[in-house]
């Protein structure tokens, strides 16, 4: 039996999703170790989305196939019950035999989060990037309209091997959420290259920031040269908010 | 020169403010080895509130005595170049001579922060304390009523030995967050007993949720016996809002 599952996690602690050779802690080791916990066998664990270490999610979705007699839910409680505290399995269900969470999606949503105050915040240092002053959020805008369509993202990020480096991008905007010293960019495409997310909010910011103008940032975006992006922002404001079907 | 200064932490990675004989890591060690690394001497830190292990704090007030040459905001710099991430000092000022962050403060506030849903949140399950299903606001805001006043809290903690048990609340509410699952309790008191304010909550989602009348709390209350506590709610939802003076 096929099973899909919701993951949210504090990638702080984590070599990011992906298993790796040199046993170092990741979330698809975490769930794959519980999953063998409660069944007593291997399990292979397969993710829509192989965030980076220190990335975090609230919307990672896997897929497994198990032997298991009880209800999705049962499946849920036992895999919680054996997870660390910053993983958790927010839903458990049935999938058809041949989904697959990475190949089937047709989009993803991330968030960047970053807050601007003379000092950093401990409570929030975990999930959001400091900066000192806040970059400007309609001049970001501005530049994050360029993102939109279907284009060569060459400059922001590096496809696998082989694979063309155009995508989609649907929704690419900034807010200042009002009341806060906050501002969080939300990012939708069909798929991602690796280190794009972060490599365009570093850029963004950099426009913000008035280091970058907005055609600067266009001209970057067109030349479709890795080394036109400005530095890719840290990886501990980064959420996987979700995938789409 | 005496100053004083206004602190920030994570508690979850320590075993509390105060200095420990076992070398174990607290904030007022990391503070201490800061000020050391910056002036080279032995500084002796005092904090206004001694919070437990995993307890969080945004204005936790601290003195100290210090040669300095250059002005309290390059002091506030060096510290937080010094300090670990999930430590910051939020300001530093000169104070008199004699300023005794604990003896001088009126009153001290402290938050905690609960929140309810099926399944734990990895991205706020460190700041706050996960249940499934959300206590009564009302039922808890009532009980806590009782709080109000000059009164003996023996049932909810334990004083310094020789220590009168006798504390005045001046500000006991629970507080539903709209449009999300999070509650909040802020209490204010001239002074806490120890455990005082996670024993108190412990009791009053016992309240909320049914297992305890408001009368049986005011009982409770009135008793003066440590036994007559429910569990002390954990440390990791709790956080020292301000020190007043």
């Amino acid at each position: 039996m096929r099973y899909r599952a919701a993951l949210a996690y504090d990638g702080t602690g984590y070599h990011g999703f992906q298993r790796q050779a040199n046993a170092a802690s990741t979330i698809q080791g975490e769930l794959e170790a519980a999953l063998e916990r409660i069944c007593g066998q291997v399990v292979s664990v397969t993710g829509a989305g192989r965030t980076d270490a220190g990335v975090h999610a609230v919307g990672q979705v896997v897929a497994f196939d198990l032997a298991w007699q009880h209800t999705p839910a049962d499946l849920q409680d036992a895999l919680n019950a054996n997870l660390p505290d910053d993983v958790a399995v927010m839903g458990v269900e049935a999938a058809a035999p041949g989904f697959h969470p990475r190949y089937d999606a047709v989009s993803r949503t991330y968030r960047y989060c970053l807050y601007s105050a003379p000092v950093r915040d401990p409570l929030r240092n975990r999930l959001a990037w400091h900066l000192r002053l806040a970059p400007d959020t309609e001049l970001m805008n501005r530049a994050a309209g360029c993102l939109l369509g279907e284009r060569d993202f060459s400059t922001f990020g590096t496809p696998p091997q082989g694979e063309n480096p155009v995508r989609r991008v649907a929704e690419a905007r900034w807010e200042a959420l009002p009341g806060t010293d906050e501002q969080h960019f939300t990012i939708t495409a069909n798929a991602f290259l690796y280190k794009m997310v972060r490599s365009i909010v570093g850029t963004l910011v950099m426009v913000g920031q008035g280091r970058l103008s907005v055609d600067e940032f266009r001209d970057a975006l067109a030349a479709c040269e890795r080394s036109r992006s400005g530095p890719a922002a840290p990886p501990h404001g980064l959420t996987l908010m979700a995938v789409n079907y």
